[in-house]
């Protein structure tokens, strides 16, 4: 006898697991993509699954900055109007678009693709810190380093991390002014922020 | 000069683009999802894509109801202790499944594979009404024929559509009933809801 072991298919129960295995599609949203792309003609899939497949089969990634690049190297290390001494450390290749989007910043990255976070077994040797140690050998006090990290612990943490490696190799090292985002209200901002705001505080400027 | 037009690589651009394709998977969500599916192994990749191009390659629909499956004849349609003069008419596959949940129909379905909308541009010859008329032909009174659609203006149109196509063919045809779901406060239910549930009365079995 038949029993619905909830699918009628297992071709189709296949591909719902695997649309399912995505980091927040629950098995409700994976049945229905499932089932949008059953609809859809086969080229089409095909083109969606080439796509997907080329990031695991084409992808490069910078050999300088080890940004995700169609080539060796990736256009802004490329790029020689950039300014190749003031390097901005970010975790993922998401903030290096978020920076650009700003328009505002014309040096290079280094992208070490995660961030230190031991509850998810993230160690220093799992992140390219060390190409960035190798990276800045040699380079001198004109050089800048930005840690662009993200604010929470873990962003911390690593900054701290990258802060003790190069400390000592004669380069410059910032990071990015924490503060009220423009527009904020004093009323809303949470006491960390404000007290950081207040204590970087700078110089007026009509 | 090299300006970001938004991606470094025109390979994950395509793999973003390809998966915000998806309905109701906005630009960032499929940035994420693509960095994702960038982190993992090859393997697990081409397991992902294989999976999903087996749908347009290998999947079946079964000959006697329409519905997805990895043969010629859907499970259902194959188990013989299954009445086969009740048919059960759905709109999709998800449709069968939450049915088959309940564990309470012993019939077999007819899945149309969609329903008709003039605002999307289905009409009645986009979906499975003809197979259906040509299945019941020569069927007599002891075959029901349960209109299962959703009770929206296009399920209610598609269940109309149906019934003027095999009334006079000597079936039984029934529907859904509408009425107020279990656990429902009257007080919350809307009022065509309730109004249905009111007309549509039932004896009361204690």
């Amino acid at each position: 006898m038949y029993s619905v072991d909830k699918y009628p298919s297992k071709i189709l129960q296949e591909a719902v697991e695997a649309i399912g295995s995505l980091p927040g599609v629950g098995s409700r949203s994976a049945l229905r993509l499932a089932l949008h792309l059953l609809g859809q003609p086969a080229d089409h899939i095909h083109h969606f699954t080439e796509a997907i497949n080329r990031l695991s089969d084409e992808i490069h990634y910078c050999k300088t900055c080890q940004m995700v690049s169609d080539t060796d190297q990736c256009p802004i290390c490329a790029d020689h109007t950039r300014d190749a001494r003031t390097i901005c450390v970010v975790e993922s290749v998401r903030d290096v678009m978020s920076i650009e989007a700003t328009g505002m910043y014309r040096g290079v990255y280094h992208v070490l693709g995660g961030i230190i976070s031991p509850i998810d077994g993230i160690g220093p040797s799992d992140i390219h810190i060390r190409e960035l140690v190798e990276r800045i050998e040699g380079m001198d006090a004109d050089t800048e380093i930005i840690l662009a990290l993200s604010g929470d612990v873990e962003g911390e943490t690593t900054s701290l991390y990258i802060y003790r490696q190069i400390e000592g190799k004669g380069v410059k090292v910032t990071t990015l002014a924490r503060g009220l985002g423009f527009g904020d209200d004093l009323e809303y901002a949470d006491t960390l922020t404000l007290g950081r705001s207040l204590t970087s505080r700078q110089p007026f400027k009509p």
